[in-house]
């Protein structure tokens, strides 16, 4: 019954080509001076978007970054068969929100700051398959809405430790169609939920990188691939430590990454400074694959990139209740 | 490109037959006391199943639920290719806790109550492209901390006004399997949220109704059958009040479901007393699912069962920011 042609290991094989028609990326003031500044659709000067809350100027950017990437690609709502979202706001209320503003299905995701890959995968999944012609992957966060959500509202004022990143404020969507040019996502890997016991709030590079090497190794494996066949191996948001780590690891394992390894938290600050490790969050890889990695790869200047978005699956809840932090990291290969 | 045969509408079709071939579930004491006592294949005496928390509790019932359904089918964790699941935990720590537990690749959703027809409906569609072999789909919920986090901790003892439903505790989960005899997954419908401006968060079944019946409608539309061509159509969570009201928002649209609708919620309690409306909660349907329904169909008594959990995507902070509550139903097709 099974088509083997289609599965390997943990990775899926899209042998139809669905391509990444249209993209958007929305972003940040303080975003907007680093390299989203040339790159995104829009840059905010008002982080608060006229909104009267951190959470509806989140919802707002999401929205926007998928009605850019239908108008871009030149798509109505009635291309467009379902949308995968999902955000790091308790119950997905961004996606869920966002959702509202759209005439087509929904179909909501957690994967925290890797839900950028788990809704290309799965979008990818469905127009390979023909059960649907267009849909939808998109994610975003917030700097302010995040900050209060997991550590501490910003009135407190309160000291980051060095170890710490900075949640990214801004969204991205795409346009996974089965017609169309664009880059062709290849093959996708499914991720496993790796804990290596960290427990510290403010590390998440370092909770996270097991994941990625975990599924990066997943992946080559199943491909038979090696790091060199690749143009950029982007992970989403390890920052400065965690891409340390995740060279070590998966050069522990026999895989040397290090020449063509870049991380989308690393490169997306002008200056990593107030930022520490760099950028975080599920708008970190969403805004920098969607503006970017896409513009260059359309450019023909990248031809291969295995795109890692990387997620940390804690809540206050279980970081209170002494819980180290499981994480996960979905995979997809991106093709010129 | 497109293969037509598999999609219509919303709604996509599985030719190649997709099965539950195994499925489990547990439950709480207080739910014990009704249909489920005699269905489930747990019952536990001690809501707090022997944890420190209501939050480990439900995790581990999550767990337990996956175990059993692999064990009941004979299958180990190497026959699993991927598990989808989620839970109306905030960033979902249930499902990502449980997953953490098994090793094989995760994908995580988050479609509040409604996670259970969603994830059969994506695991059908990976089993049916020839993705994965077996698929797990998994979802749960505990009365105490959901109470906790959406509403206000049992240690006030709160009233809970008449419109309320009770959260159920329990976990149901089932694996999705291209060989194997099951009930077949024959086709799913995907949801669009719908908001019809309810804000009352203790009326939860008002405020689901329109998607259900939105989603209900649209397959019956996609795949040109009547509700009569059904032994059951099977809401989530609706409970009494939400059950009348999609009897008549269908009736309105043309479709008489009032003879063969039925409502988990309205069925998982032996006596709806302090319950009032009935059950809900993510593990309403999941629990009900997979132990009453499929062991009914796999005795022959029911043959053609429409599944359509229902979701209510709000958060505290939603409702608090004085939003109303975006709905969303998943459905899918049940057939022996």
């Amino acid at each position: 019954m099974r088509n083997f042609n289609l599965s390997k290991g943990h990775t899926v094989f899209f042998n139809n080509a669905p391509r990444i028609t249209s993209f958007a990326a929305i972003c940040g003031s303080k975003e907007s001076e680093g390299v989203l500044g040339s790159f995104a659709d829009v840059a905010l000067n008002d982080d608060m978007y006229g909104e009267s809350t951190f959470e509806k100027a989140e919802c707002k950017m999401l929205s926007k970054a998928i009605s850019l990437a239908l108008e871009k690609g030149g798509y109505t709502e009635k291309d467009i068969d379902v949308m995968f979202s999902g955000d790091l706001l308790n119950q997905i209320i961004s996606a869920s929100f966002a959702a509202r503003d759209f005439d087509f299905p929904f179909l909501g995701l957690y994967s925290a700051c890797s839900t950028m890959s788990e809704s290309i995968l799965l979008g990818a999944m469905l127009v390979n398959a023909g059960y649907a012609q267009r849909v939808v992957a998109a994610t975003g966060s917030h700097f302010a809405s995040a900050e209060r959500q997991y550590r501490y509202p910003l009135e407190l004022g309160c000291t980051r430790p060095p170890q710490a990143q900075w949640t990214v404020t801004g969204a991205g969507g795409c346009v996974i169609a089965n017609d169309g040019a664009g880059v062709k996502v290849v093959s996708g890997t499914m991720g496993k939920v790796c804990d290596y016991g960290v427990t510290d709030v403010n590390n998440m590079g370092a909770a996270m990188a097991p994941a990625a090497a975990d599924t990066i190794i997943q992946h080559l494996k199943d491909t038979g691939s090696s790091p060199e066949d690749y143009d950029m191996i982007l992970t989403g948001d390890l920052g400065a430590l965690g891409s340390r780590i995740v060279k070590d690891l998966t050069w522990e394992k026999g895989f040397d990454i290090s020449s063509n390894h870049v991380d989308c938290g690393e490169i997306v600050y002008k200056v990593i400074e107030k930022e520490f490790q760099g950028g975080s969050g599920a708008g970190c890889s969403a805004t920098v694959l969607n503006s970017y990695v896409l513009s260059k790869m359309n450019a023909g200047l990248y031809k291969r990139v295995l795109f890692a978005a990387t997620g940390a699956l804690l809540s206050t809840i279980s970081s209170g209740q002494g819980e180290s932090i499981p994480c996960i990291s979905h995979v997809v290969q991106l093709e010129v």
